[in-house]
């Protein structure tokens, strides 16, 4: 029986002008380069021979990026923001997974290089709103055996939704931190509950979603970088069970080892040393690194 | 003998964050943005995934993009020109040429709305440097048959390489004008033979071209573009069939039918009409028009 090959042209345009425009980047000094921009090339003409996108939706398209380009400053980069809500971030962090250990996500818009060291144990709570929450776990290689002194950077949202850098009124290191972990990998601290936000939405990528009739919304989430000499750095998130648009990220950053149940703690050591007289949730996670190569 | 099915995943990703990209677009009211955004998203995925894009890498692409955000003003699209140098401009154009007349050819940056009109063999040389071209020829359906009193805008650089929009010393109108053809489709008009440029160099893309050991020359051309009631409108170049750079245009433009002669010229009466004392060329094209659906 003859078997023909699939048909790539029916995904892929194998035009002159997508060859010509694939073989422009063999040039490059750096053979990454070239095959890179060699599969973006090919990729995007795919594209757009696979939607026979016209010139008119073309236009669209630049018109979109002129718009976004427009938007973008220092301190607010709606580039990144597409990348995110189209789930390129996303994708990129799952292809650089190392394998074994746990689900990376994505580094999102609000990580500062400048949060504060604190003692393992910090209160980060304070005063503010938020039901109190008490994190705590290892961090352990992939056999679970204890990683020394690991270090994690911590930030998350505060009670009303917003990230230091969107509210004028929150210091400027709220709900942040880096803590060294102890000897045999265990930390804890004392936090709140994060909650759901909305992505920005004032700008062409959410006027996007808006005309996609798709949530704007990302579920709670605490963001940890977590890192130890010898291992692969960790970039992740860890998203409350209960947390609404939990199935309905709208930058695609759940993974499912990464949902963890918020727990009512009945712990009187952890109630007296925070002076905490109200319920308060406890969130048990370990991390486990992966080798560096 | 048993057939395995195409192995796709070696070429995209199936990844639920792709599945899950990709649906995300399914509410949109106008079914056409479901189409182009989840394949748009299926290729942008399988890019990444097919070059195992490392996470610093898309921060390189992230701030490739934030530069040419930086550069990009009214005047200057950077997009634009990413559009054209990876071909994108040219595949777009290709996927929606309609099937038999003329090829098309990407409109580029230089084309002005407000062109004058003159009458059909006007002299757009004037006094200016460069050697004259009598250009002339038919407008025609695809059957041969001449169609009336179609329009041309054209529009070329000058002998310095420049077009007016970059150049302060021409006139804004200078090579450039609308012209109606006659009864018998006929057209001609004195003009300059047209000269290679690179496109801007300045800004993101020209690094990247740089890095890349790539040329930043288009070929010489003339930009046309043709109308008529009841035809498919055509947006195409002629090239110099001696130009440098015809088989290395930067954005992809040239087009096998569209690579015409420059011949020289003993025609005394069009000598005489513009009283040319130096040796000229002649082009003679025929533009064949589709029928609108």
């Amino acid at each position: 029986m003859d078997v023909k090959p699939f048909n790539l042209s029916s995904i892929m345009s194998i035009h002159p002008v997508t060859q010509a425009a694939m073989r422009s980047f063999d040039k490059a000094s750096d053979p990454r380069l070239t095959e890179v921009m060699s599969l973006l090339v090919k990729h995007l003409h795919a594209f757009v021979t696979e939607s026979q996108l016209t010139k008119e939706e073309w236009m669209q398209g630049l018109e979109f990026l002129t718009q976004s380009a427009a938007i973008t400053d220092a301190d607010r980069n709606e580039f990144s923001l597409l990348s995110d809500v189209l789930g390129i971030s996303s994708i990129v962090d799952v292809v650089s997974q190392p394998v074994g250990g746990t689900s990376s996500s994505v580094l999102g818009p609000f990580h500062s290089q400048d949060s504060r060291w604190m003692d393992n144990g910090a209160n980060l709570a304070g005063d503010q709103d938020g039901v109190r929450a008490w994190l705590h776990g290892r961090v352990l290689d992939v056999q679970g055996q204890p990683i020394a002194h690991a270090e994690l950077d911590f930030w998350q949202n505060a009670d009303n939704g917003l990230y230091p850098a969107q509210d004028p009124g929150q210091d400027p290191y709220n709900l942040r931190c880096k803590i060294k972990c102890e000897a045999d990998g265990s930390f804890n601290l004392l936090t709140i509950r994060p909650n759901p936000y909305t992505v920005p939405t004032d700008g062409p990528v959410g006027a996007l979603l808006v005309t996609s009739q798709r949530s704007v919304w990302r579920p709670a989430h605490y963001h940890v970088i977590v890192s130890a000499p010898g291992y692969v750095g960790l970039v992740t998130e860890l998203f409350p069970q209960d947390s609404e648009y939990i199935d309905n990220d709208t930058v695609f950053g759940v993974r499912e080892g990464l949902i963890v149940p918020f727990t009512p703690c009945q712990n009187t050591d952890v109630a007296e040393r925070y002076g905490l007289t109200q319920p308060f949730l406890e969130v048990n996670f370990d991390f486990h690194l992966v080798k560096a190569p």
